[in-house]
């Protein structure tokens, strides 16, 4: 797998898994982040090249930063 | 100044200050991180919404991660 696509699905599943210790559904974050719920769950699949500034809105809504995000990201 | 821009403008400067310190011109990172020059002096004067796979390529260019160009972005 090329590793372009390997960090986006790093990125998607980390923000997945802390979503999910959170207790919130996609729409909840989406929604906290002021984001579209379909945007998220493409982010969720590794499906999205997230920019810098939805992934500061990300981070505040899962209690992160965005540095933490991409913490396994080469 | 609006957050958003502040954070732009913090992760342009820290870009610009790690390239200086590998005494590279913006040209040369730009060419080692396959973009256009024009591209990395807009995301040093903190007015492009860079996004993860730039991001990537600039951090590998600059011998760092993508975590540590975000560390003091909130």
């Amino acid at each position: 797998m090329k590793t372009k696509q390997a960090n986006l699905l790093k990125l998607g599943l980390k923000i997945k898994l802390l979503r999910q210790a959170l207790g919130m559904s996609q729409e909840e974050l989406a929604l906290e982040a002021g984001l579209d719920r379909t945007y998220v769950g493409g982010i969720e699949r590794g499906e999205r090249n997230v920019a810098i500034l939805n992934l500061i809105k990300l981070a505040k809504s899962l209690n992160t930063t965005p540095s933490t995000l991409l913490e396994n990201i080469t």
